[in-house]
């Protein structure tokens, strides 16, 4: 069966009435959950799972089939993810429901057998319904070295016969231009690019998902969206932990791959692209690639690259440096801070810097957006007007906030800075913010793709990046030391100022009352 | 003495810093209460002197002196606007020090004499310093009948001679252009423009001073306050209670007399004006003066008219309608409630209406200038983009907030209405207000002439609204009746809903938490 729901999903934006519409058709529903017994699943897929399962959220009929090499119960999986469900009291009979739901396939990862096996499991769940659709959804939380295979086989094996067949994947999605190019390319070669649905499980979180209903559903935006208004844009993303053991993973990776290629480079896509002509998938995904299109490669001249050393007045933690973490290669020159600055070269953000920054071990947790506005142009109160900023704080603690200049309260006429506030925990009292993960397994079930990365995004963000990172590995430039617990390299604070980021230091947030 | 601080004053913004210079000089000053036996008098000139005063905001050596036909001792004085002084515990000994700094001369409005003992009186007390500067200021709490009078006799018997001379009055300012045109000349053969001080209450209002600052001082709005993309706006004053027994004063004036010719109409050519080269007074009431200019006089087709009628089902007061007022005169056509189309014929402006509407018997108590945003073009979220508005309001509860587009936060992707908010009352906890009065008699001392209406702006506004008060007059159309208590006439909402505002009636305002 082909692929249909795409659009219509986009249309119908509400996922709740498309969940409805699909409840009533009681299409049964196969949710594949291959590697089920390694650590993302028990951690993210099953919770989340259930998450949407108790909250009423996906399809009746829907059924969960693990897979695995292990011998697994189903008992054995709820044993090894319960701790991360967060189940409360009372829904314990759901929970029991949940796992009735459940299934568990045994089978090698490499051979072709144990997907032939697999089928033969799915097509019996879906046979007790023979005259009606069935789909199936494969979440792949493996390693890169069986992903090829796997995929191989699903397509050889598995593809639903009856319905529609969606594969979720997870990054690392190559480590450069050619090994995402070559991983691309084998996919492209097994499913369309509506089957597939790559993880960024940035774009599940909520600010992240506003950035379009922002700029395109308010008036006042669009006039000052642009190189007129804004002086410089910076998006951020700040850990306040180090590696902690798990260094020989990241070392791997280091910073730039980890966030800033992915995470933060579609944050930027969103909030640069121009109006699509709608919200289907397809068209914001080509506004998307048509902006990043226009940014040149980075070189070295546009980053600076910081390394953590350890602070031997801080805590346990902090007195640990990246390279005293034992599972970090000796010498290592991994970033685990870069700030780079891109240039869009289009009419809208000619000459405005876009200035992305991301660091483990920083002083703390934060991610957001923040467009600085130019100066107020003949100034008449004695300069004294410091510069609107908008800020969107994607966490912790989802905001939009406008720093803004204001009459000092009271008796003098002087001016001071305030801001028009929209903090969700003082706003939104009681509304629950789904996870990340809750929102796009959902959104697959709905055949919602624009949360997701589609394969020429990830060519051109690979194309950017890759330039700098084999120059990192060739001429491996010593990275910048900083304290741990500190706001990272001066030098990148410089780089800042010297693309039109003016820091002052004289604004003071107030929290807004609870 | 010539006038010479004005500038001065403008480019200080600080008043606190302006006065501490004055403070140190210590130059008396005298402050003369006109009509100190009268209501105004009690009621809200000693007062405000009092809280001044006691904040220690007046320059030292201020001393006070009441002038009225009755014989008043300071005692009489004291015990009459005590009651609304809002004394508390432990102000005892600064109350005293206040009635201190108070004198009481017995004299005529009408005849010369009283006013050569008044010039002796204050020549006695600037003479404790010889060798120094000394000012004088004039408060006109007085009827119209005996203004001429006492402006000539203060003219002729008591101009400072050793320092500036201000003469502060308040409204009415005559009837119509031709009566306020009269009273204008008479004042100004007899003063200089910056001794004179026209108070309009109004702009004494934290939000309305605060109007120019949020307009120029933010760079994010210059962009947007224009007819490119503004839809309408809408300044409003309601009141929720009537006339009561003060009728027959009011029958003589009307609303639009009352309200709408001087503080609305303030408001309108502050939120509308250019931006004006500095903040010194001369600069920014060009700038009124420009913008009312460009105002066509107003006809009955751009109002609509309404009078109160008893709500028999409503609480005592609600019951009487206006003309159930006995100070009424019967059968009076006299509006309490006006709606009014204006169009500004300027490029920012042409196109735009801006709607004034006030009321009294309303169903609450509010002023407010609304800004309402043109649609978004081009909606992409399936037509549910509703206006953004911009919303400053004035009181009860001082606040500016932005009606805007949000993702409707959780798992769904529809759009909802929210706001980016500064709620003083939330933002600035324990900040305390100044009253209007304060603000204005403290801007007296200071010769900080931007928040009074000057000769030619007090014109321009009696020549829009001349016309439609004298048709009024003549041909007594008959106001629409409204019920006590409720929105006022429908024809008004539908005034609106002609001139391009759009209520959708969808938003639900969530009241910061404080």
């Amino acid at each position: 069966m082909s692929e249909s729901n795409g659009k219509a999903a986009a249309e119908v934006t509400s996922i709740s009435l498309l969940k409805e519409t699909m409840k009533q058709e009681e299409v049964p529903h196969i949710f594949v959950i291959l590697g089920a017994s390694g650590d993302l699943a028990k951690k993210k897929i099953y919770p989340t799972l259930w998450w949407l399962f108790k909250d009423d959220l996906l399809p009746k009929n829907t059924i969960f089939v693990g897979y695995a090499r292990s011998v697994l119960s189903i008992s054995d999986i709820k044993n090894r993810s319960e701790p991360y469900m967060k189940v409360k009291d009372g829904e314990r009979t759901k929970l029991d429901e949940f796992f009735k739901q459940n299934r568990y396939v045994k089978g090698s990862y490499k051979e072709e057998d144990g997907f032939e096996h697999l089928d033969d499991v799915l097509t019996a769940i879906e046979d007790k319904k023979k005259d009606k659709p069935a789909n199936r959804l494969f979440y792949l939380a493996l390693p890169p070295s069986v992903f090829k295979d796997v995929t191989k086989h699903i397509k050889a094996k598995c593809m639903s016969k009856r319905g529609w067949t969606r594969v979720i994947i997870e990054k690392p999605f190559g480590k450069d231009s050619a090994s995402s190019a070559d991983l691309s390319n084998h996919l492209s070669a097994l499913f369309t690019e509506d089957q597939m649905y790559r993880i960024d499980h940035y774009l599940g979180k909520e600010m992240v998902q506003n950035l379009m209903i922002l700029r395109f559903g308010n008036r006042i935006f669009a006039p000052v969206w642009n190189r007129d208004n804004i002086a410089s844009v910076i998006i951020t993303f700040k850990e306040p932990f180090g590696t902690t053991g798990r260094g020989g993973y990241f070392d791997e990776f280091g910073i730039i791959r980890d966030v800033m290629q992915n995470h933060l480079l579609q944050i930027l896509s969103l909030f640069a692209m121009e109006k699509p002509g709608s919200t289907d998938a397809k068209d914001i995904r080509d506004e998307k690639v048509k902006v990043l299109k226009r940014i040149e490669p980075l070189t070295l001249d546009d980053v600076v690259l910081g390394q953590y050393v350890g602070d031997p007045d801080g805590d346990v933690d902090a007195k640990e440096g990246y390279l005293d973490d034992p599972t970090v290669p000796k010498g290592s020159v991994t970033p685990t801070f870069a700030t780079a600055v891109f240039k869009i070269q289009n009419e809208r953000w000619d000459g405005v810097p876009f200035i992305l920054k991301c660091g483990k071990a920083l002083n703390e947790r934060k991610a957001e957006v923040r467009v600085q506005f130019k100066d107020v142009p003949g100034d008449i109160f004695s300069g004294n007007c410091k510069r609107n900023e908008l800020v969107i704080r994607v966490q912790p603690g989802e905001a939009v906030y406008c720093k803004m200049m204001t009459k000092k309260p009271g008796m003098s006429f002087d001016v001071e800075e305030t801001e028009l506030d929209l903090t969700y925990g003082s706003r939104y009292k009681g509304v629950s913010m789904p996870d990340a993960y809750e929102r796009l397994i959902l959104d697959v079930f709905c055949g919602h793709q624009i949360h997701f990365v589609r394969s020429d995004e990830l060519a051109e963000a690979w194309r950017i990046f890759t330039p700098l990172l084999h120059k990192i590995e060739n001429d491996k430039p010593k990275p910048i030391e900083y304290k741990y617990g500190g706001r990272g390299p001066a030098e990148a604070d410089e780089l800042l100022k010297k693309h039109n980021f003016v820091f002052t230091g004289t604004y003071k947030w107030a929290k807004p009352a609870l």
